[in-house]
């Protein structure tokens, strides 16, 4: 069995946010995806460790951003790499609070959906949260970041919470 | 709220197969991703409707084909177009039977991952297959199609089955 096979599957590269107690948090995310069209329904798998996870599961709402390939190292660093539990990541980040009561990240956001959990699957270390879509708006026209683009030419890597964390 | 926004998130392409009472069907699928990495689990979401969903539902197993960029229209029209209740999908396709007894595509393929399924959410039109990955193995260096490419390169459409179909 060879698992670097699963390198192979593509993602895009997302901020996933939420709200508790007026609280607000978001990390990386690369498995967002549309599970039905009719009625718009997404899903995203969150580390159970994570605090966006602990948001999510409180207030039953999530945020999606989908990043552009502008997104720096650095944003990413901040959102994928550092827990909400010892830096306040909204702090200079550019955001708006939407429809669900949690926030948006806007910096290097080509669009972002807003979501409200219908459903949820203990997967072991990971939730999946579906989500029915409430609102969804284009921001720009900006190429959307993908994994492998994040991989190959940002050269950046997983954090040890990420679904596609490989041993080294 | 702005629907196409949901076109801004990134997929690869894949065969998904299956096996039921010793006949073979599989369907094109771009929402493929990784759950957890370890243990190393995957997840996809398949129409009720096709018969795919049939043989997963039936014999609680499922391969994925890594679809490489030189696939072109007519085989992604065979497995993506077409319903294995008309035509035998695998009567010209070169493929394996896997550990899994399930069949595995190996045209256009840099690499193929076995899944029993632990798990299925139903998500109203589509379910939500979880699957234990059991065989990984990588066949070539070929660039994995994206969602992206598909649409853009090769000017292809989502069938109405499809999680990300788009009314036009």
């Amino acid at each position: 069995m060879n698992l670097v096979t699963l390198c192979q599957l593509s993602y895009g590269m997302y901020v996933v946010a939420s709200v508790k107690d007026g609280k607000f948090n978001g990390q990386v995310a690369n498995t967002v995806f549309q599970v039905t069209s009719e009625p718009p329904t997404i899903a995203v798998s969150i580390h159970q460790d994570n605090l966006t996870h602990e948001y999510i599961q409180s207030s039953r709402v999530f945020t999606v951003s989908i990043l552009t390939e502008e997104a720096p190292i650095k944003f990413i660093g901040l959102f994928g790499f550092k827990s909400g539990r010892q830096v306040d990541k909204f702090k200079e980040t550019k955001y708006k609070i939407g429809v669900t009561g949690a926030p948006i990240v806007l910096d290097y956001t080509s669009g972002y959906l807003e979501a409200e959990v219908i459903n949820q699957v203990d997967a072991g270390t990971h939730t999946i949260f579906i989500g029915r879509v409430v609102e969804a708006e284009t921001i720009s026209a900006a190429k959307p970041m993908t994994y492998d683009c994040y991989h190959d030419i940002k050269k950046g890597k997983a954090p040890k919470t990420a679904p596609t964390y490989i041993k080294e």
